[in-house]
C-alpha cells in the first residue's frame, strides 16, 4: 500500500512529505535523512548565509553523488532578493526544487525553471497562491497559522481546501502549518492538498540542527503553549512586513512582552543584546523556540526516518478505513 | 454508503453533522430542518433570552410530535449562569443535548444530564476539554480559530487531535471552525474527530434566521477577508474575557477601527448607538457579519438540506477513494 500523489509524481519521491525550509534548522543532514527516509528534503537557506550555503550545499551534492536522492533548496524571498547571486549557488548543487517563501518570487521563477528545478512557493492567502501561481509555481504550499516561525492569520483547515478551488487547475497545493502525524497528513489528502510539510515535528528529530534544550521544549509543550506575535521580532530587530507575524513556545519573555510591543521597543537598547545572548547561549527562557501548535502532537524526539515511515503508515491505515464500504470511526 | 460514528450513535442521528448554536441564526426553523436532514440541529439560544425561547422552544415540540426528529439547545454558558431558571425552559422541552460554550459547564452539567440530555461542551484548548469532561461533557466540541464569532486562537487543524488525544477516551471529540463542505468532514473524521460543527456554511442557508444581506457577504467573501478580534465586542459594548475574541467579515467599520481599539472606545459614546442601529438596519458596512474563514468556501446560499445531503455524499466519496488498497490523489 502506497500513497501516491501528482506531487510524489512530479517530485520523484515515495511519499508526499516536505520537509519544511526551516533557516538553521534543516541543514543537509536533516535533508538528506528526510529524502532517504522518501520524504522530499528541504535546504532552510533562510535570509541566505553564502558560508553557511558554501558548507552544506556540497555535503547534499556529495552524498547524492554515492547515492542518489531528490532534494530542494529554499529561500526566504526578500532575503533572495538582496543577495540574488545566491540563488546562482543554490542552482549549482542542481536541487531539485527551489522553495521561496514571504515575499515575490517573480524576479527568479524564470532562472529556476530554466534550471530543471521546480518552484515551490509558500503562501498564505488564497490571492497569494493565485499571484504565484500565475508567475510560474509549480508548488503552492498552503500554509496557516498554525505553523511554527512567519505565517500570517489564515488556518490551515479552511485555506488549504480555498487555496485547492482557486489554483488546484494549474499547479500542485501541499498544506502546511499543524501538521505532525499520519492523522495530518490523511486529513490534508481530504482537504485537496496532494501532500504536507512538516516543520515543528521534523524539528524536534534527532538529526535537526538544533539546540536539544529547544526540541526538549517543544516535546514538552501541550499546544496550548504557542503564541503568535511579534515578540521575536522586535527582540532579534527584524520586524517583518505585514501580514507576517512570528510563532513560538511561550516562555519567560514572551510573556513578559506580550501586549507591551511598544515598551519593548522602548526598551530595546537593552533588550536585544540579551536577547542575542540568549539566543547564542540556548536559553530558551529568552529566546524563542521557533515551533508551531503542532507541538501538541509531539511527544518524543525521534529519528527523523522513523517519522516519516510512522507518519505514512498511519494514514495509509487511516485511508483504508474506508475500504469496506461502510466507514465507520472510533471505537465507540 | 453510511458514515457511522460513536456520535452518530450516541445522538441518535444519520449523519455526524452538527447545526452551530449560532445565536439569533439557529431558530427553531433552522435546527429542525438540519435535524430532519439527518444533521443534529442546535437551537442558538445565546446568552438566554426568555422571550425568543418562549416562541422558539414550542415550535420544535410541536413539530416533533407530529413528525419525530432530535434537536440540541445552545447556550453561551455564562449568559445562562445569569439566568439559571432558562435552563429548566430548555429542559421542558425534552431535548436530546443541551450545548454549553464558553464558560463554567459545572453548575449545570448535573441538572441536564438528570434530564436525560447528553451534555456538549464547546473548547477551544486541550486544557478547557480536559476541564468539560472532568465535569461531565458527553461530547467535547473542539472549536479552531477559523470559526466565526467567538473563539479563541488555536487552529482546528491541530486542535483536533491534540483534544482526542487527551480526552478520546472517556467522550466523543467533534470538530468545529473552518468547516464547510465534504471535504472538511473527511477530514475532520482524519484527525480522529467522530463529527463537525457546520456554523458560516449553515447561517448561508435558506432557512437560517439572519438578514439576506448578510448571507449575501458570506457568499462574496474570498475568506482572506474575514477578521478575529474586539472590533464588534467594543462596538456593541460586550468586551469578553481573554482568551476570547469574535471573528467576522471585514468591512468598513472593522477597516477603520482595526488596530486603533482604543480610540474606538474612546469614541463608543457615538459608536455604540451607531453600531446598534446598523444592526437594527441590517448595514453591514458597519454592522459585522459574524462569519468563520470556511466562508471561502461558501458560494451559494442553498437550503439546508442540500447542504447536508451534498456534505455526506462528498464526504463518503472521498472516504471510498481508499478501497483499491492504493491511495491515489489527484487527476495529475
Amino acid at each position: 500500500m502506497t500513497i501516491t500523489t501528482p506531487l510524489t509524481r512530479m517530485l520523484g519521491v515515495r511519499h508526499p512529505i516536505l520537509l519544511a525550509a526551516m533557516d538553521l534548522v534543516a541543514d543537509a543532514r536533516l535533508t538528506q535523512v528526510v529524502s532517504e527516509a522518501g520524504g522530499f528534503g528541504i535546504l532552510g537557506g533562510g535570509y541566505g548565509d553564502a558560508a553557511w550555503l558554501g558548507r552544506e550545499l556540497p555535503k547534499l551534492v556529495e552524498a547524492r553523488a554515492a547515492s542518489p536522492f531528490r532534494f530542494g533548496v529554499g529561500f526566504i524571498t526578500w532575503g533572495l532578493a538582496r543577495q540574488p547571486e545566491l540563488l546562482d549557488l543554490a542552482l549549482a548543487a542542481k536541487p531539485d526544487a527551489v522553495w521561496l517563501s514571504f515575499g515575490d518570487p517573480e524576479p527568479f521563477a524564470g532562472k529556476i525553471k530554466a534550471a530543471g528545478a521546480r518552484l515551490i512557493c509558500q503562501v498564505q492567502s488564497v490571492e497569494m497562491a493565485r499571484d504565484a501561481v500565475a508567475k510560474g509555481a509549480d508548488i503552492i504550499v498552503a500554509q496557516g497559522a498554525e505553523a511554527g516561525g512567519h505565517a500570517a492569520s489564515r488556518g490551515t483547515f479552511a485555506l488549504v481546501p480555498a487555496v485547492v478551488d482557486a489554483v488546484a487547475d494549474r499547479a500542485i497545493v501541499v498544506a502546511a502549518g499543524g501538521v505532525a502525524d499520519g492523522r495530518g497528513l490523511a486529513a490534508a489528502l481530504m482537504l485537496g492538498a496532494q501532500g504536507v510539510v512538516l516543520g515543528t515535528r521534523l524539528y524536534a528529530s534527532l538529526e535537526a540542527a538544533g539546540h536539544d534544550a529547544a526540541k526538549e521544549r517543544i516535546v514538552a509543550a501541550s499546544g496550548d503553549d504557542t503564541v503568535r506575535g511579534l515578540i521575536f521580532d522586535i527582540s532579534r530587530q527584524n520586524v517583518w512586513p505585514a501580514p507576517f507575524t512570528g510563532r513560538c513556545l511561550v516562555n519567560a519573555h514572551a510573556e513578559r512582552w506580550i501586549g507591551r510591543e511598544i515598551a519593548l521597543m522602548q526598551a530595546i537598547a537593552t533588550e536585544a543584546p540579551r536577547y542575542q545572548a540568549a539566543r547564542e547561549a540556548g536559553d530558551f527562557d529568552i529566546a524563542a523556540v521557533i515551533a508551531g501548535e503542532a507541538a501538541a502532537l509531539v511527544h518524543e524526539v525521534l529519528p527523523a526516518a522513523t517519522i516519516v515511515a510512522g507518519m505514512v503508515e498511519k494514514a495509509e491505515a487511516l485511508l483504508a478505513n474506508g475500504q469496506g464500504g461502510s466507514f465507520s470511526f472510533g471505537a465507540g
